[in-house]
């Protein structure tokens, strides 16, 4: 007799599904049309609407091994908007998309509250989100995480290269730690043994950006350009946000590295050079502004340093290594 | 001598993902910002923000397994486009998310030229996307793939369940096959040797519906409610564009349920409810529309037949096992 085969057979769980879609149903704000959310656009004399979309790379496997998966949800919002904050604008709405091996409803509700949770400090909606079922794709335990931040911005307010002018300063605003990047990396050192697999310092939950940005451009600084911090560091990061034709020169005697940066670099196995292309190394988010606008940002936020200035050569980054 | 790690050394090749991010920034369209992508704000009365996401589930397994990938893009475009033009409006923008183990720079342009090619099909920019390289989640070969759709409606031209009433029928519109939906059963009925392995019949892309979206609405017939027939099939989807206290009475034999389907079933493994709780089994999005409408809609659209009608009971879908 040949036993019939139902879609709970092959691995997939509806009922553990639904279990958890009702567990994180508050957690959704907006207005949930039935197969798409739909919001209210705001009221603008000439809007931009923004997009993007990250992940949080292997940091999750780190997160997984040491049990602390809790942070995630920051990290993945976090990458999303502080991309999106860097036009000036504001985000709107954040999306998740969850892919898992096997659905445990706890760990998902777990994840979906620690996104819901970043949403409200960016000032953003968790306006809906997908978790995919993927036995067979995702060993058991693991899953992976995507994130869709979108947002708006006045065009004729949007920051951005062509703003920047020769004599801007460059205003670097501290990270939380690793962020989101360079987790291939630091992953091999904890398995070469040259570091300690210490969750405290290498999971901190990245930075949020959005209320910093907020308080800056309400209190109506002139910022030229801004830009975040990712993988590739400040040497790949900061030129995203110049024009052809001028340069940053940093001093990176300006801002204290970190303590989790201190730990790469005393573990003797990483270059100079690997190190600041690979992380944000203390900064997590640069603003780039007339002098007394940025001298006048550094006192409004906390954490935050005069990095460097703006010069006339060829796009890029020099000073650091 | 303890020798040197360098971010390549960890798996991660940024000099390939920067020859592939090269070869696709032909396919972006759009104002691209430094960090997220912008885009012009359509003129509209009353605009509503539609956002979605989705990915394509297991189909991309059996689609690595069978070498047929170039049609997952379809299937990842339509999976969210599909969804958001249930609302009446139109899709603006999509952007995806893809997830390896390894970049290989060839099968990713592949990837995301599919997708390109898909969100020409469906009116609307590729604005951006991710490529994240994450060795160690996923095994050589491996990939996920999520999406991302922005679109917009106006407020008072929105589809949904409160404009259904009773005496409406319901639109069938043909799907091209099994879609995105159930391919953690198919491959276990494939891993069973209940099913043959045939890509022809089990992974045809995906039917995008926003084109057919615009003729309907384009020639103003009066639609209700719309619904997009995913995972869970007709008796999870097709209550989802009505309102409590309606339900859909639907006639099995008023539509050819395609090849896929036939040899599903003729395999003699799965239930005839599983197959309805599972697939879309023919039909791939309904229309709810008074009759007049829904009449001229199936004489304007390929492929489209009456398939039930809507009576006052519970709200849910009955008739069909």
């Amino acid at each position: 007799m040949t036993r019939e085969l139902s879609y709970r057979d092959s691995g997939v769980d509806r009922d553990a599904a639904r279990r958890m879609t009702r567990g994180i149903s508050d957690l959704i704000t907006g207005e949930i049309a039935g197969f798409a959310a739909a919001l209210p656009m705001p009221e603008m004399r000439n809007p931009r609407l923004l997009v993007c979309t990250d992940g949080v790379g292997t940091k999750l496997l780190l997160a997984q091994g040491l049990g602390r998966v809790a942070g995630l949800g920051q990290d993945l919002v976090a990458m999303c908007v502080n991309d999106l904050v860097t036009s000036g604008g504001h985000p709107l709405a954040f999306l998740d998309y969850l892919a898992v091996g096997e659905l445990d409803p706890a760990d998902a509700t777990t994840l979906v509250t620690s996104i819901a949770d970043a949403c409200d400090l960016a000032g953003c909606a968790l306006a809906g989100g997908e978790t995919a079922e993927m036995p067979g794709l995702y060993a058991p335990g693991h899953f992976d995480l995507a994130g869709f931040a979108l947002g708006v911005v006045e065009a004729d307010e949007a920051l951005g290269p062509r703003r920047v002018a020769e004599g801007d300063l460059v205003v670097g605003i501290a990270s939380s730690g690793l962020h989101s990047n360079g987790f291939s990396l630091v992953r091999a050192l904890i398995d070469a043994g040259a570091l300690p697999a210490d969750p405290d310092l290498l999971l901190a939950p990245t930075a949020l950006y959005p209320a910093m940005m907020a308080t800056v451009l309400g209190a109506g600084l002139p910022i030229s350009s801004a830009a975040h911090i990712t993988g590739g560091g400040l040497p790949e990061n900061l030129p995203r946000a110049l024009p052809e034709g001028l340069r940053a020169h940093l001093d990176p005697t300006a801002w204290p590295p970190g303590a989790a940066v201190e730990a790469l670099r005393s573990c003797g196995r990483v270059s100079e050079r690997e190190l600041w292309e690979t992380f944000n190394m203390g900064v997590g988010f640069c603003l780039i502004a007339p002098p007394e606008a940025a001298e006048a940002a550094t006192r409004l936020i906390d954490d935050a340093w005069v990095i460097g200035e703006i010069a006339v050569g060829e796009r890029g980054v020099d000073g650091l290594y």
